[in-house]
């Protein structure tokens, strides 16, 4: 008998619980329909449990529960509290978001892949027919650099106040996130080839290669990991010899991004700058509704990883079954494709529950459905 | 008499010579047709310099040179060298750039102004036709944050180096830019007005004000700095009850120009956040052929501002007269307008050239013309 698979489900804040709630339709259906090895718990942990209890959104030992999963589905974080009490609404910024950095540290979740496709039925924002043609993967370093939370305020509150805030990169880390983006390439033009759709890329010595890796930093003014990045590049590329490559700096990175996005294949990037990167990715796949966030440890089997759609908590249409899934849905089907890595199963129900999604969105784009239609309409075609 | 208006020209590398003499033709133009009191001294500097002489592009007293001159008109830096030759194609991407961070450190030209409109006849990347309305101002603080050049390299290239890069950030420089935020606000809400195209923005609170300042950070991860802006936000914002506020993570804030860039009006960020979100907003406005970028040292009279269109060197076009000097110009017409603060002659031969640009691009979009073409062009409408 398969290994049991086991999912930790946390709805977090806001429309979470109504999007998690789809998903877990939808997880329901597809384990009963093929017989899949699945099971999940639930865990609420609202942010409002910060105002209300601990000064924490989730117990003192959320990330051991957490450690006993798979794999966790997150909903979506983030509760401004009530807006008529400004302190209240102020405060929880930093606050209801904290557990999603302590998750991505606490399980070195070093991957954050965020695939942007144009798929029919998303909303287009670029003028250029070409923007159909958009297929990339924007791969995030995910554990380190900017977001190291170190630095400090000197004479807090004064005139003469200086914030510091220190970045901090490694090489083993930087050379991981760029071997796997250089993997990602391999395996995209595998995949491409095998569907008959081969993508060309040209290499600055007039090579043609299938797919490509750009890397991005900025190199011109932050030189320290700038140059770091580009060395470690440079030689993993040397392994790569199949592989375009490509060095943007971020500004012209973001440029390229709504001027030609469907030049780019892997994309390749720091913290902060992936962090932007995948959010112009994920407009160019249509915007937040439809855009999903793999957390992923990929090579610790003791280590979950997390999906969340990328999109937040909206609580101005909280509670009123507005909400649109479809991200969520499309973060479930990823995370089913990632937990079946070892198990062919899980992984088809992962890729049938994607066309389900993509389909609904392709026969239903602009319609005004609530959050239950659009889960029973992507259901019924399981 | 009036005073005399000392600029120094620095054409720099690639196509710069080539837009930089068109610039100069049409401030020969207005100097005569309007007698005004320019005059100018050219400084070629090309990177060149740098592979070829004592390893900078521009002497070592450059600065002081400079400084003699009320603006600097700069053409575009970056010289790759020989293709053919990868140590020297990878040199200079740092090298060839240097003489512009220096000339913003050494001149504190803390405010990097960059407009977004997208004027008839440039290129439209979005769908939306409401980009049409585009009309906003991003400003970036300009002397310090990510930019500090502080950090290094531990363990240089062996597998365990560490690289870090400082962020430094100071309440006075945050409270500046800010001010200067707000200031630029009222100025174009009053500019607005007289030309009766009355704008209007929602409070927290329910109020309409006539203009905006958007603050941008990522409080949410980068908290020292994030906070230290926040505060400073929110005190100065109680100076300007008549102007709305907003605050938005740089990540959403890139979102938010692809998808309703027309909601902005003042932008305000960092060093890195704001070069991220000009060239996005250059993008907004047709891209790099029609962005200006104004470097300024709006207090000291004696340090000179530096004005240079947004656009690269080209070294793949240059030499060749086929650069558009649209960019150049507009950027001529914003120095024209800064330089004329005090003298009003001036700043009407500034908005003089920016009509004639304008003009000029709206009638002749997409048509193939040489840089002399349209320089001429331009200078015809003068
Ligand atoms: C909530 C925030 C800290 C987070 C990040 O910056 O990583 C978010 O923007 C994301 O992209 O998942
Ligand atoms: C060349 C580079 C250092 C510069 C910057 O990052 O400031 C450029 O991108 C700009 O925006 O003027």
């Amino acid at each position: 008998m398969a290994q049991k698979i086991r999912i930790a489900v946390t709805p977090g804040d806001g429309i979470g619980p109504e999007v998690v709630a789809e998903a877990v339709h939808c997880l329901e259906a597809l384990r009963s329909s093929h017989n899949l090895p699945l099971e999940w718990t639930r865990f609420p942990w609202p942010s409002h449990a910060w105002h209300e209890e601990n000064g924490e959104s989730m117990p003192g030992d959320a990330l051991e529960q957490l450690k006993q999963y798979d794999a966790i589905l997150l909903g979506a974080l983030g509760d401004p509290g009530p807006v008529d009490d400004p302190e209240r609404y102020l405060l929880p910024d930093s606050i209801s978001l904290a557990p999603l950095l302590d998750m991505r540290k606490g399980f070195d979740q070093w991957v954050c892949e965020r695939p942007a496709r144009l798929l029919p039925g998303a909303r287009q924002y670029l003028a250029d027919e070409r923007a159909k043609d958009i297929d990339m993967l924007v791969i995030r370093e995910n554990s380190e650099g900017e977001y190291v939370g170190q630095g400090g305020r000197l004479r807090k509150g004064l005139p003469d106040e200086v914030a510091t805030q220190m970045e901090v990169f490694t090489r083993r880390a930087t050379d991981r996130i760029i071997r796997y983006g250089f993997e990602q390439a391999r395996l995209r033009a595998a995949a491409r080839a095998e569907e008959g759709k081969t993508r060309h890329f040209r290499t600055l010595d007039g090579r043609t290669c299938e797919s490509q890796v750009c890397i991005v930093t900025k190199r011109n003014a932050l030189r320290y990991w700038g140059d770091m990045y580009s060395e470690a590049f440079e030689e993993m590329a040397r392994q790569y010899p199949d592989v375009a490559t490509h060095h943007e700096l971020v500004d012209a990175a973001c440029m390229k991004f709504v001027q030609a996005p469907w030049a780019f294949d892997v994309v390749v990037a720091s913290n902060l700058q992936g962090d932007i990167l995948t959010d112009l990715a994920a407009v160019l796949s249509g915007g937040m509704g439809v855009a999903p966030s793999c957390n992923l440890n990929p090579d610790d089997p003791n280590m979950p990883s997390m999906f969340e759609p990328t999109h937040g908590s909206a609580p101005d249409i909280a509670g009123q079954g507005l909400a649109d899934p479809t991200a969520m849905l499309f973060t479930t089907a990823r995370m089913l494709e990632w937990l079946g890595r070892n198990d062919p199963a899980v992984a088809a129900a992962g890729r049938e529950l994607f066309d389900a999604v993509a389909a609904d969105l392709a026969e239903n784009a602009g319609a005004r459905r609530g959050t239950q239609e659009i889960g029973k309409a992507v259901r019924d075609r399981l």
